[in-house]
């Protein structure tokens, strides 16, 4: 089965790594941090993508501010990688464009919500893994009831 | 292996969507297309994603202005979800935050640029089908190749 | 005479979703609330709309972030509509866009403050019911009374 | 029943208010054309919406750039207002923002699309109203028709 | 001498109005304030603006949001119109453009500091006024004065 | 009486800078344009400020991108200072901010519209000046007859 | 004495990167130019930079869309690197700041003119090298005369 | 060897200044400070650009707001300007443009982080100058090595 790898820029977003690696964990996969920015240590940090996609995994790249690490990977992989970077208020939350703009070829997937960004991978790894899908469907499922609770509870005061 | 589904929210995004069909040919992977808005026939919609749901595809999704239906489509299945939205240029292209901008739980993967939807896509079927996966490198490479004999091109004048 | 229906995507929309009950008690009209998400329970939700629409009410629909719930519910419904999301500073309010941008053939009315969703869609029933219309016009009148007391009251100091 | 009063701010607003005439024809519905700046007239227009008025009225509101006469016409009647503005290119189609931004007790409610103004008035006016109750219901089945039959067309080849 | 008139929209502009007041007050020009809605008092705004007009001055227009007044009293007088609007965070301060995106004809001055826009109420009245214009000219000096200081205290540590 | 002293940043602004002579003309004002650049000639700039400045003008500065000038130039000056800056399209129109955001004491007034800087103006002049002050008149008043004339035009059908 | 070091991310910005070499030959300036995108080719890249960077040069380099080069350039160098990236329309020009938004230790110098490009490589280069020097002096006399020429023609008529 | 020769627009930029202060001498580069305002004194802003161009500076320019300090500076010496403008959070830090969108032939760099802008100042002196250039390898260096060791933390655990 495939792991998760998650790539930071910075150690500032360990954090934010911590609530994809929970998320996962909800979904019963494994998954491994690393820490390498492409724009410091472009070969240390092709050398972790090249060495993790052995192990097939689904990527999920975190970096704030200019997003260089989503695009780099991505190129460097035929591994899927999942964007889902840290985005601040400076500038209305420009940043988002440097993790969406990318070039003809270069494909990481965009989503802004950590939590999410574990469902969607889940969601990946579940069209070849039934317990995660599974996983996934009981998710789905819970958050459908707990509408159908909320509802149920304001109209019955 | 997995297909992908295609579903575009009228058929004014025909265009966009062969756009993605080519690239995914290109990939060696079947699509098929379908024409179903969640604003307007949600019940439809929701048949379809249920119906193509047991053939484990990767689904796309397609609908400009503001994107009900990739959240809709993410939220009715397991399977992973490419917004593929065809984002114009009112507002400053600002109706690209009604994909991005999905509560918790609901999870589809933003991309810009269709040919990269499809690019997206076969990563992710590449995971598990080695034909797939094959064909991604072999397009990475014949990019990388294309930059190398560019730059060479224009240093050998 | 019409009630409101307001249907609201989560629980956390409670607050908001009271203020617009509170005006239109000011009103004297009567409303039921409701939680449903476009996404997440659209079956659900579609009843409810179908159901509720039966009494001929004015809709008014909540709900932040990419807003699907408000074209949903306005393409469902030959009743009025009235969006008014709980738009958050994230991309400098970028999520409003979300509610304007419909398809042709789909019109949610929007109104970004709470109590002037209610002052609407006080008028709307007013069209047709005279005790609304005079309680929305003693609620102008009473506004337009207060400048002109604060006009007088900074004015004799 | 009610017929709908469109006020633009410029004659040079004559062709965005002809789309909503047309489209209010289509739901079979009378409507009224003027022509009153809320800036450069303001007492000519005032009396043409207490004239207006007297006939209970749909408001449907027209005024580009800096829209004042939406949220004017709104303060100065009990009937229910559209703001339908003409917004342009400029400064990323911010002059929405005139429309939105509405002080409580003022109650404009905006839609971007001309034909979605006249199909919202519609469904104001078919809350009392059964025939055009009727003609909205069969504008929405249209629709849903021809996705459904879009869908087919792609489909079968 | 002309002297400044102050409109504002709402008693909640009050604050903003005494800070303009206090920098005319130290250009010694006197100044009357006046709370006046162009949406909710059009009527009474406008007798504003015609009475006061008869006295020459120098208005200054205060609205938040959507700034109907500002272009409302300008094309109601022949004297000059300053729009000071406080503008907020929200939307980016996109509130600036209803302020700005005036229609051809109308011709208020827009600044966003209140203290500059009494500055600039006092060179207007300075054109014809010699004890003004000296006063404008000192407080200019005292500004450059305080910087070569400034520069000065710096550079001597 | 006062005149209008244009001051452009570069011969590129010349056709802007007739507008606003045109228009000038048509409230009987004399203007003379002048061409220096605050960042690139400030020298020369200063001493068209200050050798104008004797006549006691109105100024109207024209400067597009990053608006250097108009707050250079009021704050050389107790003249009224009008930025008319042509902005452009790029960045949506973010140029305006450069002309708006002035430091504490540096106030030029913004108009965006050159015909409209040119009313502002003539509205300055016209405090004292009664000639001037009637052609304002005459001009609101046109167009006010032309709105009623319209009004009637369309509904005379 | 340095060259200038032009890279683009890809052979689409031979123009761009064109019109930054004749400006630098108007400074009497050699230059280079490399394709190597940061994305696709980092470890050539990555080459070419610390081949260049032993000759002393200044770079340019120039990326559109997500600008993930000239943050990787600068990283890798300690010679000064100048970004200028041909910034689109699209998203209201935000990929502007992909190439502002460096984290700490990453310090491009943003330029948005290709010519400005230049003429900044060629003060840098200057700072040792009179020739440059003196050119750059000689470019911003002509200007300098230009602009006082331009004011003589339009005062002479 | 050059020293960096800092201007900023008011005392209240001080502390900005102090962080490139700081920064510089990290570099081992003296750096002296002015402060001086291009709109309020514009002689005195030359005459200091004037006399400290005599000693070959590289020159960074702090000015919020609307920054006419950096292009003016820059118009004024053959030697380089690097902007660093304190952005503020007002239209979405709008005032970045006024930094950005220079005429042609006035070529300011823009650096958003003040340490940023000391290490562009380091490495442009370094390129003549081997201590410093050693002390920006050092720093580079230092960086990669804190990134590589903070992987192997987390991964240690």
């Amino acid at each position: 089965m495939s792991k998760v790898v998650i790539i930071m820029g910075s150690k500032a977003d360990l954090d934010w790594a911590n609530k994809i690696v929970d998320a996962l964990n909800g979904f019963k996969i494994d998954s491994e941090c690393f820490i390498a920015s492409a724009h410091k240590v472009p070969l240390e940090c092709y050398n972790i993508i090249k060495e993790q996609e052995k192990h097939n995994p689904v990527f999920i790249t975190i970096a704030g501010m200019s997003n260089a690490l989503s695009g780099f990977s991505d190129a460097q992989t035929s591994c899927p990688v999942i964007a889902c970077p840290p985005v601040g208020d400076s500038f209305a939350g420009a940043d988002i464009y440097s993790s969406l703009r990318m070039p003809s070829g270069v494909a990481p997937m965009v989503i802004l919500n950590p939590k999410n960004a574990a469902l969607a991978a889940a969601k990946i790894i579940g069209l070849n893994n039934d317990e995660v899908r599974t996983e996934v469907s009981k998710f789905q499922d819970a958050q459908r009831q707990k509408l159908i609770e909320d509802n149920g509870s304001i109209r019955s005061n």
